[in-house]
């Protein structure tokens, strides 16, 4: 007997894609709570999970032990407390919940936050990084998917002293157009996006403060490009900076690497000489990471790839869902 | 001194293709007539054409010889009177005026035909057909992308009896997603289009009737079929048919067509054992045709390649306009 | 404990396939069996298959039960006789057993056969027709692509008399990139591929026979073309046909589809009204038909879709190959 | 009555974007001379143009200006000497004349250069920074692609001591996949390629020292990626670094490529607040430049955009050609 869980924002890319991961997943079963009206999705020709009205009732009376919100933060904001109220977890894949205080989700998502105390209480978790915060949490903020790419990337090295932080860290970023959300616009059109590669966020991203936030840099000392491929999923993120002194070859910093994830399930460190493409991490949870570092200049390019539907969202918040619930971190997800 | 003409519609891939164009024709200069706000084009860096609000009065005093349109149906119906009034020719590329009465327009495009004089007054106009109505009309409507391939490719072989029509005929058509206009929309969406293929219409497609008139076959024999290719631009029809019994050799189907085509400047028959493909006509007037044949069975393939932007739509549509003002048809187009 | 198959072949696409579907396999375990050098796959960053250099003592050693040759046909020829020799069965996913006759290899395959007993003992199974067939049997010939898609959307139908076949079976048919294999040629290029559609076979593909063979069909009755997507898989059919005077509405062939495919679990027959794409079979099992009919001419378009890699290729393979060893015919494939 | 020039390598996509350039130049005829045997293109249903076997008779006979050389580096130096024996100028696609010394051409092509005279003797030119030097040349060596578009970004704010270099300059490459030839290769396999992005080079591309020598800067300074995009043609650069205390304003960043660039044809520098794409230079000669500078920090992003196959290779080449023979600069290419 499965444990049911919500989904509201079912419709979106990341929403499939949750149904996607629980439809295999061995404790939990999905329930669609259909919030608000959407374009429906093709024909159903195979079995489909349950799909119900949203109201907190309703999450109640069908003891759903938790509800996964693929929805915008301003809907977002609005649902999670009534959800709370009515006994199941909250995890969030919206930015609403990201950032440490109310003045910066002003500035950079230039509006009001309605919800400062649920803000206080959310648990941002990164599972790697922040996993034990997370059973005692009512209220799981899922990171962001450029992110989750750059803070695996960097924490290490940076709790380990290795990039000389006054030379700047370059992340130069990019995502397939699913990133985007699945309402049209010109901008993720077919005929724009194909055979065509464009910039849509130089330094002002409002990904950025996640990243300064849980890596601990300066704004000042982080230069972000978000860019889009003509690709269905996947982000790659190349990032350039000065090793620290302390590093004198390539094998110092795999090393650094190995140390911090040698027993994470979903982080692979690529064999010097490698490096992880887009396609390595197609559906899958993995965060790949490979290195290349030139050892008279120190110069260094560390490449760092991921999902951005899986673990930039719906597989990190089922990772973090595990977690809430109790089940092995990695269920439903290897 | 060019003669200026101006666009209506000048921000849809029609009307793009329609400046891209005109901003090398030797005789003609674009004219932008703004009419219902659009989401803008990209930064202009370059140089760009006159821009003016589009009105009758403008149109008369810019001395505009003719005006493009390449909006919607019941825009052209509205637009067209006052254009014509104001002096100035008119080359619809919708499909307001390409079916030879109010019923058949109803039937097919589900609405009313509010200028039943003006549809009778237009001249349809495939040039290789119907050159010599062109210079005389007052208002030519541009036929239709699918049709152009299809008639291009049927008719010679019709009146050569070279069909055994109780067989029927398929027309299985593949179009790029600019053919569904720049309007976003989920199922022109990169992520729904990418690595996928569909079908749209079966049977009931809106281009049908222009074939049947333009061809002079019966419904009954016809069976075409519209798909979404994930591609910006280009139509491939693969029409399939018994050939009559005067056909004994790929080599009689072959003279049908160069004698029908030998001297026009955009029809390219491929030499037996050649087939065109999509990016053979790509950005050009050109409509490409290749011939399959078993003699044995009489079971024949041909293939009919177009560019929909170009020999689908504004490359046409130009090749109309030169005609209508007594210039040379090809001017600007070769 | 799992049975151990072997995998020769296993660089190429449908190799890399059947060694994703193993790889969650129930019951049965990978090994891959090194025949020749070829281009080696990306660094191995996650767990990987057993690999072995193959021969006919290793397959015996090591209690393999069974051997998927992903190779050429001429290359199968070559390898099946010792792997039965040695006490496996084999799969084959090439031509080389398809047929019915020498003679008909040598006109579609432009070679000789140099097997005729194997070719005789050899059973072809599309497990929906011929799974009785094939746990008594030692070499299972695994059908192609193309045929598959045909042959499920025909056979019922011809079966229950609803084609008139006076008029023909026009059959036009696309595919992903991916059938053409891995190895690398201009044609398969990106640059020639992307933007582009083109025709590379039209009425003499080698796949045709496998389609008159069981289908029960002739020549000179089915036109057939085969097409290149800019995709990396799937294969979508459209199929055209006159109904017979028995069927009168749409309805009727859908019963006919539900009589025969009710109980299938690979086959989704679609409502009226509605569309398979390639998208709802990418990387799954199915074959996806849909259906439209015009009652007052009885033209007729049936779609047949499935992924040319899995149905098509490597997860037919494993459920002939679940078939073979008496396991469930669905395991690992749902 | 146009001059003749030689195309040496015209199956090649440079190749074929030579003809396509001079098929319409105002004064200069194509002709193909071929060297070695190649897959031959589709077939020829237009206007081609005149195609001789290759010779240095030939060339003289001929009367050949000049001989346009798209052939790999070996290649270009077995034949530049005997062309310009001929009496025809060489302008040389290839990347065998563009570094100044022996040593480095080793160091970064890991081959011998087998013609040092005709090294010391070529003459680099990006004609934006060398046209003077071009007219009295016989052997012009025409830039690389990425070089193309990093010197063209960065000469003008390096002479304008704009940059704090003792920060670096990183320069994140991405290429279109005819950046890797014709020549069919796993990598540039359609079915690798799409729904993929992937990084080939990270500090040690052979164009890096182009960028060296024209710019000015040493290597220590400059990291620089290569990477491939899923798109057929196309450079975009993403440039990062921190500008010098000079700069208070994005304006004064602009001020600086507008005096370098403000009477240029073929450099288009974009309004503050507009970005330019990959599509806005597809099929053009020129080379987009757009800007974003944080005043607080001084950190600064540069993109430049050029189509590698035009203002990358051919069209850049005919830019050359046309300064080598005295004709207008911009001759066939607005």
């Amino acid at each position: 007997m499965k444990t049911p869980v919500g989904i509201i924002g079912f419709r979106g890319y990341s929403g499939a894609e949750l149904i996607h991961i629980l439809d295999r997943h061995p404790h939990l079963e999905p329930v669609l709570l259909e919030h608000r009206e959407g374009e429906g999705a093709g024909p159903q020709v195979g079995k489909t999970p349950r799909k119900l009205a949203y109201s907190p009732e309703v999450v109640r009376e069908n003891g759903l032990a938790a509800v996964l919100l693929a929805t915008p933060p301003e809907v977002s904001m609005d649902l999670t407390g009534p959800i709370l109220a009515a006994g199941a977890k909250v995890v969030d894949l919206s930015g609403a919940f990201r950032l440490g205080t109310v003045d910066r989700y002003k500035r950079w998502y230039k509006e009001n936050h309605t919800q400062p105390e649920l803000l206080a209480e959310a648990v941002y978790s990164v599972p790697e990084f922040h996993r034990n915060l997370v059973p005692g949490a009512r209220l799981i903020s899922n990171p962001g998917c450029y992110p989750t790419a750059a803070n695996l990337a960097l924490r290490p090295l940076l709790a380990a002293g290795a990039i000389d932080r006054r030379h700047g860290i370059v992340c130069d970023a990019k995502s397939g157009v699913s990133g985007a959300g699945r309402k049209p616009s010109l901008k993720t059109s077919f005929c724009e996006v194909t055979e065509n590669f464009s910039v849509y966020s130089v330094l002002d991203h409002r990904h950025v403060p996640e990243v300064l936030e849980t890596s601990g840099i300066d704004e000042s000392e982080f230069s972000f490009t978000a860019q889009l491929l003509p690709v269905h999923r996947g982000i790659l993120e190349t990032i350039y900076f000065k090793a620290s002194s302390d590093i004198s070859t390539a094998q110092d910093l795999h090393q650094i690497y190995l140390r911090a994830y040698g027993e994470e399930p979903f982080l692979r460190i690529y064999p010097l000489g490698a490096l992880p493409d887009l396609r390595a991490v197609s559906g899958k949870n993995y965060c790949d990471i490979g290195i290349k570092f030139d050892p008279g200049t120190k110069r260094t390019v560390v490449l760092s790839v991921i999902d951005n539907l899986v673990k930039g969202a719906a597989g990190q918040a089922i990772q973090n869902l595990n977690l809430a619930l109790g089940l092995p971190e990695t269920a439903g997800l290897l």
